[in-house]
């Protein structure tokens, strides 16, 4: 054991080894973020060599802390600790930063290094994702421990920056985890008054630990970033109090550049060669040599290592002695964190048959979720503030409150950024599957997270109810027009816009077995009928995003594609077509993504390409259809915004009528002008008010 | 003068207009908010009566007071209170309420109803716009008034929901009023304790007061909704106060219903012909026939008319004063009220020749913001904390800051959503143009106000610079890849991705004059070539939204499409097809929603039918493409997100290349597979990670 001192001294020997490295990588790359790192070494250096329980050969265990650095741009800090405390991470490896195919890229992502829990680097986002960790962590500890077994218990510590503060979703989520209490959250809050800009007095002057006061956490404040005991003892009383904690732990930015420390000139860009060489000195370091890692630094850090494995091997033991005394609720955690879909998983999800009265997309998606979750105990999910409205509510499964945390539903609250990104972070934690509903409208308020979900293959499921104009009286500031096409843009995305009833359900048992990237499933406000699936095509085809519905009769002269509530729309059409004795197809693309993943065989046996005569009815924009209409085909579609008006009164208008459909379809035989009334027969004649064009 | 008690029941006879109005209504409409209305309905009356200085007859009057309901379901209260003052609003159009084609939409609805001053709905947003208007007006006083005389000095009142005040953008625009100290703010929360799921104990607990307290606003409690002594005092402490004031209102929604008063069940529906017919008895209300109007209620509401020309009389004698004494200043300020474009404003904008040196479009943006900001006063903007970056300074324009108001740099901080807001209200509020910027990425979190921006008609101009992978190191958080997709998917938002430095020159000018909705700027970090314009196309024609930049030698038969940096690419391309006597047309496409709106016959000669060999390349989402390459055609993007790298090596492995462009050349001619190398490449081959797939 050394003495104070010498510890004093190693501990020094260390920080400054992951502030050299950081400045070295920046400058090796000609590119990234030094002073952060610079300025956080002590803060990551005592909370992981202090508190955070992790296994740096186990990055997967499940009882382990989670780190979040919401501000992605100081990745040299987190790519710096997994190297030093032993992870799959070489030295190598932090040369090679922000190269191609690097396994550190200029900001952290999920996947690609070992011991990175979330994507961060777009600021706010890594704030909630730590909180929808810690609500995860809640629920399964209310879920599974007992009095006498504690499985679930562990922190999670998040280190965030002005920008991160500055960003309304992490308002959002900080009002949720001070609403719902989250003790298990410990965040940190980079106080080194400068911005990209320059000192945060340009733009940033409130309050920060008052308005998380407000919000009911717990806050404290630490005055010397360098000042590892008095980090150390903020920790230990945020580990004592109820709430979530904030600690503001005031830095400078770029400690230890003579010229550039205090500075936004030590945000985003490499020190400078020289700098650096002063830089080291300031900093007493032994050598002139880049990425030097002094030994006995490397030592002392690996040590976390073996401190990892007994943090891991006395929680594997509370788990076998659970695992005995509970053996059920141990297989039940077992799968969630698996996500083992149970036996018939699949069994109760309700079919509808042509008779049945019409009922709108959503409901039939309340009725799939409440099917699924009766048989799915790790299925959980919420709206932001519409529940009776997206449907989303789970019967009789609690809600996920204080005091409840094993209530399945949850209630984001006005807060649909928060909601993204709250998801996200339940998901990365995982032992959960989680689904969010809002108006597809407000699918706008929530992007940066979806796209996340994405970028990190995380299944997360998004309920978007109210999906047209077909919602009628609240007009166009509800009314998605370019919703589909802007959502269906986000790569990986897997759209579904589900024609009736049964492709609904098809769409949630899809979503189920979806596991490696996000759903969003746009579901009608207004009552739709049901496809006589004895006559026409199966639902099921949905799972291959398009399929023939209705065959043509007679020779196939034109084809009609439809979305959602179009479909039956297209299905009349069609009725009207064969009344004139023209041939048409009716094919239901209800996912543009999972149809473009088909090989090209069925997506030519679907549309064949000899069948130019081709019309798309959807009630949205019509960007991108021409990839399936072709230049000569037509698509009813709206180019503008909505109005104000009773739901059919609205369609009518727009053009959605089988008399202006069957122009179209006629227009693309050659026969006559397509035009067939409302403004989306108008808009192939020119731009009208509210930016109608042609594009489609 | 009626004695005190008169008053009285007069005050609650208008009262109750307002709120049996707005439940007659909604009960018409069979659809609706009724309990907002009613429960605010004391607060809207004695706001009105005892405060706002506004002239029905004149809602354009620029030294009005702006009212904002930032809870736009309640519209119904706003209609009320706009018929009962006076405004041009009859009584037949609050019958329409919500019907096609009607004044009354389901939500306020900026230019379509006198008095509405932003479009409200999407909740938060009003909270923003309100901030905004208020900064525009501290703007124009600090620019434009004198010690002796003072034209500008209005108070900006706007009434939120607690849903307003979950949203994240209302949390940053707070903290944006709280910082520059706007006390012309006089904001009010409808503190009903009901969301649309029930108790606001569900989600939303929070210290609102203290959190707005933490913003530096001077916060207040009015502990009665129905106590207009109680109102009118906390609005004269709130005028007296020189921060932004948040005065808590405690209301009950649904006030006067019997069975709904205080519940969810007032909120988002009609209450019913029996429970509207017992809460006009429980409210004494003299007549059962809807949409009553009690003479005495009208005649003495109806006063506001005659104050209102009051006030603008005093307004029109001050400003009389000022404009003989300061003729220079009055002009000034007419003419940026007007917006009036003054002699030679364009005249400084810079032309480059191909001899210069490359600069990226960002820096010839930041020199035309420069050579217009000299000579068009009333142009401001500023960034997202990333005014290093995105080269949105104007130099030596000073500040916005407490103390400076007359400047024209904007500080908007890590907000990106509260910028696009705040500017919707500065725009709303009249006097500035302004312009703001941040990454292409992180429009994202900002498009609710770009699309109500376009729902409005008003004409923001958003910067948003590192436009593609070609920003590198950063990685794929920060590189865009369907956000040019996404935002040219917005009805009425004019995209534009200049394809070097003339064209961004070209993007400001039509900026400048394009007054009627909002523009967006896609530009490089990396520099950029000159195209040679006296050898090729001028740059004006970026105003038509394509042209011919380069026309093919000898026979016509591929043409290449590019936006931005890939425009140069093309050029390239061309001169390899060229050299193997390949006839190559580039045609530049800086704006498909320009080109979109020009006559079928401009765009056929562009683009001639009769020519399918279509190559289009852009560093971005193929989606939209077809429209323009048609089905034949190929697309060089990329339909997966990008990789953390310089540069160069991502544009190169991504198939960015001269030999890429070419090889899909020669297969829409037939010759070849198509295959050059790169993921943009293999992508046409199908599926690869991260969601590519052949839609175009």
């Amino acid at each position: 054991m050394a003495s104070p001192n010498e510890t004093h001294t190693l501990d020094e020997l260390c920080i400054n080894t992951i502030r050299t490295l950081s400045m070295d990588a920046v400058q090796a790359a000609n590119s990234g973020h030094p002073g952060t790192p610079m300025a956080l070494a002590p803060l990551a250096y005592t909370l992981w060599t202090r508190h955070l329980r992790h296994n740096p050969r186990d990055p997967h265990w499940p009882g382990r802390d989670r780190f979040v650095l919401s501000c992605g741009h100081a990745s040299m800090l987190l790519y710096s600790m997994l190297h030093l405390t032993g992870y799959d991470l070489s030295l190598d490896d932090l040369k090679n930063f922000r190269q191609w195919e690097s396994r550190t890229p200029g900001h952290p992502e999920y996947g690609l290094t070992p011991g990175v829990e979330t994507t961060t680097g777009p600021l706010g986002q890594g704030v909630a994702n730590g909180i929808g960790m810690g609500m995860a962590e809640a629920h399964l500890a209310a879920t599974f421990n007992t009095p006498a077994h504690t499985v679930v218990d562990h922190h999670v510590y998040t280190i965030c920056s002005d920008g991160d503060l500055m960003e309304g979703v992490a308002s959002e989520a900080a009002s949720v985890a001070g609403h719902l209490g989250l003790g298990k959250l410990i965040y940190f809050w980079d106080d080194n008054k400068i911005t990209i800009e320059g000192s945060t007095e340009l733009a940033f002057t409130e309050d920060v630990l008052g308005r998380f006061a407000a919000y009911g956490w717990h806050t404290d404040r630490v005055e010397d970033g360098n000042d590892l005991e008095a980090i150390d003892a903020a920790i230990e009383r945020a580990k004592a109090d109820p709430r979530p904690s904030m600690i503001a732990v005031r830095t400078v930015i770029g400690f230890g550049s003579p010229h550039k420390a205090g500075t936004e000139k030590a945000h985003g860009e490499p020190l400078g060669a020289d700098e650096i060489t002063l830089t080291k000195q300031a900093l007493g370091w032994p050598s002139t040599e880049p990425f030097f890692v002094p030994g006995e630094a490397l030592a002392h850090m690996r040590a976390a290592v073996e401190r990892g494995q007994g943090f891991q091997d006395e929680w594997q033991g509370r788990w076998d002695a659970y695992a005995a005394a509970e053996p059920e609720l141990a297989k039940g955690l077992t799968d969630a964190l698996a996500r083992r879909l149970p036996e018939g998983w699949d069994a109760d999800l309700p079919v509808w048959t042509a008779g049945d009265k019409p009922i709108a997309t959503r409901a039939a998606s309340g009725k799939a979720i409440n099917a699924l979750a009766k048989r799915i105990p790790w299925l959980m999910g919420g709206s932001a503030d519409l529940a009776g409205s997206n449907l989303t509510h789970i019967d009789g499964a609690g809600d996920f409150e204080p005091g409840s945390f094993e209530g399945r539903n949850l209630h984001f609250g006005v807060r649909e950024h928060a909601m993204g990104s709250l998801m996200n972070g339940m998901l990365l934690h995982g032992g959960v599957r989680v689904y969010g509903g809002t108006f597809l409208i407000f699918s706008d308020y929530m992007r940066p997270p979806i796209r996340l979900a994405s970028l990190m293959e995380q299944p997360a499921v998004y309920v978007f109810t109210h999906d047209s104009v077909g919602l009628g009286e609240d007009g166009p500031t509800h009314q998605p027009i370019e919703q589909m096409a802007a959502l269906r843009s986000i790569p990986g995305l897997v759209d579904l816009r589900p024609g009736d009833a049964n492709e609904t359900a098809e769409a949630w048992r899809f979503a189920m077995e979806h596991t490696d990237g996000p759903v969003f499933m746009a579901l009608t406000r207004q009552a739709l009928p049901h496809i006589d699936r004895t006559k026409f095509g199966a639902a099921s085809g949905l799972r291959k995003g398009a399929y023939v519905l209705a065959e043509a009769e007679g020779e196939l002269r034109v084809i009609l594609m439809a979305t959602g509530s179009e479909l039956s729309l297209a299905m009349e059409a069609r009725d009207a077509l064969q009344a004139e004795g023209i041939g048409a197809r009716v094919v239901s693309m209800p996912s543009w993504t999972l149809f473009a993943r088909q090989p090209r065989a069925y997506r030519d046996e679907v549309l064949p390409p000899a069948v130019r005569a081709r019309v798309a009815i959807e009630a949205a924009s019509p960007m991108g259809w021409a990839t399936w209409v072709g230049t000569e085909g037509e698509v009813v579609g709206i180019s503008h915004f909505g109005a104000s008006a009773p739901a059919k009164r609205v369609f009518q208008e727009l053009g959605f009528s089988v008399e202006n459909v069957v122009a179209k379809a006629k227009a693309t035989l050659g026969m006559g002008d397509g035009s067939g009334g409302g403004q989306a027969g108008e808009a192939a004649a020119g731009p009208a008010k509210h930016g109608t064009d042609e594009r489609a």
